[in-house]
């Protein structure tokens, strides 16, 4: 038994909830800046409920809706330059994992020297950031309760990663201060987000369940987690061509559920195999996640077969988790052996693989590529 | 569904952990007070643990042991002053609920005018409070977690509760900056503490698992919590003489599972009516709660009869629960109509009332003090 927890993060949810919190946000300051992605904010109302509830608490709100996906790191700067233009005196990102990662590093980032990129993944900046609020639109980063940002390097790292490549920070800083949670803002979002995002959540629950180290607390949430995404993607997968309806709900809360497993356990191997699917493929990162679950759950019922029973028992059964993995995850890659040497010299030392049930190396994890990605 | 939560603590779990924080303290300053009771904390070996631990570290401690059960305001000024004079940067309190409770306020008066026991309770002390690091030695009170303060009163508040009354003081001012949560210091408990501890402990799941506004996260740790603490109970009951031997372990993390539950939800009417059992008739206040807990249930299956339902199965059973109840609670307690008057005045609109399945009203709560307390 255990009860190892740090989660600092104020949690409001519930429909409606932004347009109650003004007072909260006008103890953070008088000036703020949001930022947002192209469509995501306005299209799902969170960003017209928001400035509306700043305009009455007379907090001063500047847009800045530049974030992409898979954001860089540059966008950060810029979004943090903007900050310090307008005098921020805390930032707001509303969106999905992207611009909630974003506005992580954004925080963080316009608190210290902006150019500060190694400081920054080092955890080492020496400012706090400044105040972050959080209004997630889609239902999988579970970001919103995560120390955790990843972003994509625009410049090589000296003895790290490469340009192009995806690279987390995990640090107390990239904790939001204030998080809406509402359900209703995930309406928007179309059928293969809602899928490629559920997988994602999917992932988090599973790979933090299996870690052979997880504890009482991670392990409560997943049993919550689990029903509700299966449920809902099970769902999706019985009802091809709508996009969510009831479901919304289940996916949105349980992809928080989700978010403190991935903040307690971390990832096993399935996100950073499945980061080379979304940089050199273009697969959506939830999708790209997924396709790694079903190697993982057949380690998991050899080395871990009570706790791969009970993950099954929560996804409804075996046949049942199976079943909605094959219906749901499409990764049409074909890689080549020089890419996969590539990659060999990548997945070295992965924290990450230690935490897969049985263990996993870099050699296992090139033989699993080989295996899903090259024709025979 | 709803995902409201807020519990910033850093909590360190685990045999052994105090030895291994020496980081996270120095992180905090380089001297800080420690409050004790006058046995406890010694006799455990927490204290020195952390005496050992703070050493290494190269942190000035200085002990104040001087914290009694149901602590005084002027104990926590006297603390606070104490914290002043040898220039605490942190303050440490070690102990059961008791030190834990007057560490917080402790904590907040020494950042501020130690005399200002008014703007203490209504939560308006100016400064934020010295950062607090709780290790718990009983497995009851939750208080680790949450961030209550209960407190007895030297004077009377000005149009509030009078001198010899229990006061609660609620507040994210509260909250611990870290916990280091050993189950190993409560094995000198005499079996009688672990008892009444033991049914804070269950009053704390109960109350807020029948709390008709109960979220979805205190649900789940009511869930973790209900199991380990009803079998620890009963194993109390089915071995008497025999201090805890392995259920401790149990009963301890089952108090923080606990303890999360009623920092979400509060407590019902068996916390506020068993302060007058504990203050008039010095009953233990775990086992002062717990007097009021049959009652409560009898309003569940009537009110909420699935949730009543569920809270049975997960402590094996309606019988077994009554069963666990019967053994353990003993309340000698005979009142006046005089006495019931004046309690029937202090249980005018009290919050906690509120709590309960089919609400509750101060007329019901004299009624069944009278039931109890009363002889026909």
């Amino acid at each position: 038994m255990d009860f190892n927890w740090y989660m600092p993060v104020q949690v409001i949810s519930g429909r409606g909830c932004v347009r109650t919190g003004g007072h909260l946000l006008r103890n953070l300051g008088r000036r703020c800046l949001i930022l947002t992605g192209a469509h995501g904010a306005k299209e799902s109302g969170a960003l017209d409920d928001m400035l509306e509830t700043l305009r009455e608490a007379g907090v001063e709100a500047t847009v800045f809706p530049h974030i992409g996906q898979n954001p860089r790191v540059s966008q950060c700067q810029q979004a943090a330059y903007t900050a310090e233009l307008c005098r921020a005196q805390f930032l707001i990102g509303i969106g999905g994992g992207s611009v909630m990662d974003a506005a992580k590093a954004a925080a963080w980032l316009a608190a210290n020297r902006i150019e500060q990129v190694e400081p920054l993944f080092a955890g080492s900046l020496r400012r706090p950031p400044l105040p972050l609020v959080l209004v997630g639109t889609t239902a999988g980063t579970g970001s919103e309760v995560s120390a955790v940002s990843v972003l994509t390097l625009d410049a090589d790292l000296p003895g790290g990663p490469k340009a192009g490549c995806k690279k987390s920070v995990t640090h107390p800083s990239c904790y939001a201060r204030l998080v809406f949670a509402d359900p209703s803002y995930t309406a928007s979002m179309p059928r293969s987000a809602t899928v490629s995002t559920a997988l994602d959540a999917l992932s988090h629950a599973v790979e933090g369940f299996l870690n052979p180290q997880c504890g009482d607390m991670a392990a409560a949430a997943a049993e919550k987690a689990l029903p509700l995404i299966s449920e809902g993607l099970r769902w999706l997968a019985e009802n091809p061509g709508r996009p969510g309806g009831a479901m919304r709900e289940k996916l949105f809360y349980g992809s928080l559920w989700a978010g403190l497993v991935l903040n307690a356990e971390g990832t096993a191997y399935p996100h950073p195999m499945g980061y080379v699917l979304t940089e050199d493929f273009g697969i959506p990162h939830g999708m790209a996640c997924a396709a790694f679950l079903p190697s993982l759950t057949r380690r998991a019922e050899r080395w871990e077969p009570e706790r791969a029973a009970r993950l099954f028992a929560l996804c409804g059964g075996k046949e049942a988790y199976d079943r909605l993995l094959a219906a749901h995850v499409r990764v049409p890659v074909r890689m080549t052996e020089e890419q996969l040497r590539e990659y060999a010299s990548r997945w070295q030392d992965l924290k990450n693989f230690a935490r897969t049930p049985g263990g996993f190396t870099a050699r296992e994890a090139v033989d699993l590529a080989r295996e899903l990605f090259i024709e025979k």
